[in-house]
């Protein structure tokens, strides 16, 4: 498939061009380049348009550097959540997957990454300091730490902590435990042994 | 995840565009979108205007249908290739299937589907009377019927084949059966039937 004979460089560009997205193989993008070319002229303006228009126009909020079309975000400027509580995440899919729960009411802190000396990224390449800066400057209770529950994520966290310890802020982790629905006979030794040791009370449970 | 809250109508839009094309679910958009905000600006540019251009400048070549970027294709203005050979296909796919063979030296007929009433396609939609204006106006010896093996492409084969039939010209279709690697005990009846009926002599097959 890598010699395939194009009869036009415009077709060839255009799979190519899908073809370097993750996943996307050339088989994919050439059918996908093929949709494409059966649709109105006018809707693929649109679709090429659309990531142009993004990838040009996008903002992080100056709060919480989430993605925004504003220069503060919906989540920070809406005076009906919580302005006390900050929940760190790396990134902002981990907004939405939150977000999606309806269970938190609270603000974001989008760090950007986690602390990955592997791949050369260290507190500095993060926005901790705004983090900090945010905990000086606003009157924040409490700062929740939801961050992927790996070596990177762990000394993240830590990093964190050991930073915040020195202000009179509660200082939480998303729990860790057995997944809802999920069989004691399959989980892994640690989760189950920390669902142990931090177990809750029965009736707090169905909160 | 439909319902899925973004902080940005900007990344909306572009998930809901990539979520447009056939098998790309939601979930896929908002991957490829986040994965195409951390290219550089120019790259994802270039990714958008692929299509714009491709969608807008793209010509079918006048002999043969097949897309081009010229007003005769590559392999119609090839003069090494035989042009008294010609083989109907039902789309551009089947072309750069049958290029990748490397087996086939003549030229193509792009029919730009198949008969269907179903999906109210007719003769008059295809590009057959193109393919007898060809047979007509150019030396052709022998035209190959590359059709699907389904209702629709056995029902378009039989409609060229009446109209071709009065032309003093060699009609073939491509041969059926068990496809190479494959184990007679899974065939299908009509193949391993028609397998057996088709036969070729033994030195024939190495060719």
């Amino acid at each position: 498939m890598n010699n395939q004979q194009f009869s036009s460089s415009l077709l060839e560009n255009a799979v190519n061009e899908f073809a370097k997205l993750p996943g996307i193989g050339r088989k994919t993008a050439l059918r996908l380049v093929l949709h494409l070319l059966k649709q109105p002229e006018h809707d693929v303006d649109v679709f090429g348009n659309s990531f142009i228009k993004l990838r040009k126009e996008i903002r992080y909020c100056k709060v919480c550097h989430n993605i925004s079309d504003t220069e503060v975000c919906r989540i920070c400027s809406n005076a009906s959540r919580d302005q006390k509580t900050v929940c760190v995440v790396e990134n902002i899919k981990d907004v939405m997957s939150i977000e999606n729960t309806q269970q938190f009411r609270g603000l974001y802190h989008v760090l950007g990454g986690i602390i990955s000396p592997m791949d050369g990224i260290g507190p500095s390449d993060l926005e901790i300091e705004s983090l900090i800066q945010r905990v000086l400057s606003e009157e924040i209770k409490e700062v929740i730490l939801a961050l992927s529950t790996t070596m990177e994520g762990d000394t993240t966290n830590f990093y964190i902590f050991r930073k915040l310890a020195p202000f009179n802020i509660k200082i939480t982790t998303i729990a860790r435990g057995i997944a809802i629905g999920d069989e004691l006979e399959y989980a892994d030794e640690v989760t189950l042994g920390r669902s142990i040791l931090n177990r809750v009370e029965f009736t707090n449970s169905f909160k």
